[in-house]
C-alpha cells in the first residue's frame, strides 16, 4: 500500500506527463516491491517557483539568471 | 501537540464538511490521546483529480469509467 | 481515496490507541465525505520529543518544565 | 541535503517575506549543520484558512473572533 | 528539482530494492520532465504495519487475516 | 500557526543542533511573519542515508565516494 508524493515546480506539467508519472511510479512499486496497484496512491504537488527555494533563493530568480546565461 | 494532514481529492468539499473534519479529527486526539485541542492542527489538502493517481491512472479517468458503469 | 497523516509525539502510544485513531479517522472520511474505507490510508508517525519543537524549544524540555510545575 | 517544508496560512505572504523565509531556513542548515545550500530545498505551502484547523475549528472563524475582540 | 517521498510498510525492504526505487523514481523525473538528477531527492519512509491503517484497521491485522486465507 | 518540517540525513545530529534548528526556525516565523511561537511547530525528521536518494543513488554511496575523493 504505497503512498508516493511527487513535488515539482509548477512549470507547465502537462496532463500526459502527469499520466506518465502516475503510471511510472505505480509500476515501480509493482516491479520492485510486488505491490498491488489498487492500493498504490501517487500524488503530484505542483509548487509555484516563488514558493520553492533552492540554494537559498527562489527558483523564480534562479530561472531568470539561467535564462540570462548566468 | 498533534499535526494531522488530510489529503482528499478536490471534488467539492463544502465548508461544513471541512468544519466537521477539523472538529472530528481534533476530538479524536482529545479522546484517544488526551491531547489539548489548542495544540492540535488539522490541515486539509484538496488535490485535483488529475494530480491523484490510483491503480496506476489519474482519478479523473477512474471517475469517468465509474460513471460509464465500468 | 483519502490519505491521513497523524503526527504525534512518541510518548507511549499504545496499540489499542493506534487502532482507535485508525478506525476513528477512517470513519470520519466515510461519514463526512462518503469515502470508501478500502481506499483510505491512515498513517501514524510517532516523533521523538527531542525532534518536536513547540514555542521555540524541544518538547522534551517543555515536558520537564511542566512536570516541575512551571 | 535538507528538505524543509514551511506550511503557513494563506494570509498575504509577500514575495519579500518568501525570499526571507527561503534565505533564513537555508542559512540555518548551513550554520547549524554545515549543509551545502545547493542541496537544500525550502518549500512554502500557503494553506487557506478554511483548510487549517486549530483548537477544533477553522482558522477563518478564530480570526473573526479575534477581530471581534473575543 | 523534484522531491519524491515514497512511503511503504516496513516489511523487509532490502537495500537493493531501495536502490532500485531511488534510481527508478529519479529516472522517471529525468525522462518525463527533463529534470536534473542532481537536484532530485527521493526519500523512502518505511512505516511499521501497526502504524499504517487501511480499511479502518491496522495493516498488521489485515496481513494476519490474509495469511489465514480471509 | 506555522508547521515546519525539517528532513535531514541521519548523520549524527546532536541535541544541541536540534535545539538550534528549532529555535532558529521558530524565530524566522516570528521575525518574518509575526507568528506566535506558541502556535509554531518544528519537526525534525532524521532519515537514514540508505533511504535518501540524490542524483539517482543512495546518499550512503555518495558519501563513500566523496570520502574516497571521487
Amino acid at each position: 500500500m504505497p503512498y508516493i508524493l511527487v513535488q515539482v515546480t509548477d512549470e507547465g506539467v502537462t496532463r500526459e506527463q502527469k499520466a506518465r508519472i502516475i503510471a511510472g511510479a505505480t509500476d515501480l512499486m509493482v516491479e520492485v516491491l510486488g505491490k498491488d496497484p489498487e492500493s498504490t496512491f501517487v500524488l503530484i504537488d505542483e509548487v509555484k517557483t516563488d514558493n520553492w527555494g533552492h540554494g537559498g533563493e527562489m527558483v523564480t530568480l534562479r530561472r531568470q539568471r539561467e535564462r540570462r546565461g548566468g
